[in-house]
């Protein structure tokens, strides 16, 4: 019994490095998501959680290149409902969590829709004392159109970081992506994959700083990853047309979202801030009966890759 | 053992009959609903299902005064998936199931949405023999703008019908409504009510002749309990405003059906026809990060009326 409390009481914690990792990763996402956008600037609600804690939500709207998106952090504890300690197969129902989720919605089809999330979970006995941690997130790409050198370039950034730690990651991480983030009702991915990651916490060969390094570390090179994209896409021509296929192909992120999505589903059960976490459905959207682009069509081209 | 097989050669069954009606029904509604068009007339899709049955889709769009709709019929069946068993209780995994479904999304904001659905289930044993069937269904309406004579027309149409057969019934069936069509993460119901009813089976004091009447009479009181609403919005003024606010709403609509509805989720988890089971959803959507009604307006009016 003594040894276990030592235990305990000598598991490292990662809590106040995280929830100043999430917000320094909000200030310098927001700064170059605004300097991309040269028009709109977020703005901030901060709001309180009833069981504990809070967070800290940051929209954009109406931009010259972002239609909407949010940056959200959210810091919280307190005692887990009953549905998510079955979720979670623990006993202990003492939380804490945090971590910053974003989604970006272009105004231009052919700038991809991006997502990223990185978090950080504590759990603790009926003494309080932390019994376990671990980290998870990601990041995705939903483009409308294709374009090899985007993806390419999505994947690589995230791939390089995760190779400097264990080259076994990034292959394990965006398999993992394109199972999550998938249409089954459809048969289509969501987009063209990242990385996605869950449950990372110490083992026989890594401690809780290897993973706090790793996930940091994926949420530094976010921007980099993602904004050279729009940099070079932003400008591209569109017509109706393409804003026709991007409302259509929105439908589907929506689809995802509230049908498969398990941060959505889990948020809205557990009272999460609705608004907060619904900030991730795109701005306008479109549902026509059977759908399908022309043959041949680069808008064709893009279906049959998100359903191989 | 001889009893019991007795029993179920016995049991009454209304499968032709009811077959039948939702075809008829099908027909009687598109018509009326392209003479209120004027302009669009329902295009038809068969399709089969891979288990057993199939369905007659039938999709209005860019009409004069409907944006999109379906009225929609199938019979389907076969084997029941594992989760459906669980879902209804049974041990039994053979089944048949028909019903038509519909979902009208008018262009002018002040003509409401309407949905309804008439439906109908057998099981059966092992060996074939039926062993339990039951009648569902109900229709409710989801206006942007409210009038309450036009609440009033569409449940009074309906509570007519039940009070034909039981001064009871209704009053039940417009409280199961408020309670099934209701978005707990916003705290507001979907629209303004109908009805709302399920396992409707013999019992003590009704055999399965009188909830078919009463059911098919439902059915067959439709075009009269809502296109009436329609003739008299259907050339209202409105202008940005108001279909802004429309699309905002189609909003609480598609999280609804893709969040909380049975028959959706239940629809896409046994691999049902995707486009036939979404073709629910509105033609085109907003979400705004929290969208408030200017205080005094119409708007916020009818939000009240779904909060309260």
């Amino acid at each position: 019994m003594g040894l276990i409390l030592y235990q305990y009481h000598q598991m490292e914690t990662f809590k106040e490095q995280f929830i100043e990792f999430i917000h320094n990763l909000q200030d310098s996402i927001c700064e170059a998501v605004e300097k991309s956008d040269g028009l709109s600037l977020f703005h901030e609600d901060r709001w309180e959680r009833e069981g504990g804690g809070g967070g800290r939500t940051r929209i954009i709207s109406n931009g010259k290149v972002f239609e909407k998106g949010g940056v959200n952090t959210s810091v919280v504890f307190g005692h887990l409902p009953e549905n998510m300690m079955k979720y979670l197969a623990t006993p202990h129902n003492s939380f804490f969590a945090c971590g910053l989720s974003l989604v970006l919605h272009p105004i231009n089809p052919y700038v991809p829709t991006v997502h990223a999330n990185y978090r950080y979970f504590e759990l603790y006995d009926e003494e309080g004392n932390p019994v376990d941690f671990w980290f998870g997130g990601g990041s995705d790409l939903t483009p409308y159109y294709f374009f090899q050198e985007d993806r390419d370039h999505f994947h690589h950034a995230q791939q390089e970081v995760c190779d400097r730690f264990d080259a076994g990651l990034y292959p394990k991480f965006t398999k993992r992506c394109d199972e999550y983030f998938y249409n089954s009702h459809r048969g289509e991915t969501r987009g063209v994959g990242g990385t996605f990651y869950d449950y990372l916490r110490p083992n026989g060969a890594q401690n809780g700083k290897f993973w706090f390094d790793l996930v940091t570390s994926l949420g530094n090179e976010f921007v980099n990853s993602y904004i050279p994209i729009v940099e070079k896409r932003k400008n591209h021509d569109f017509g109706e047309k393409e804003k026709y296929w991007q409302e259509i192909r929105r439908g589907r992120y929506v689809e995802f979202n509230l049908l498969h999505d398990k941060g959505t589903l889990f948020g809205l059960k557990t009272k999460g801030r609705t608004e907060s976490i619904l900030m991730s459905l795109p701005p306008r959207v479109r549902w026509d009966y059977n759908f399908n682009p022309q043959p041949g069509s680069e808008e064709e081209k893009m279906l049959n890759i998100l359903r191989k």
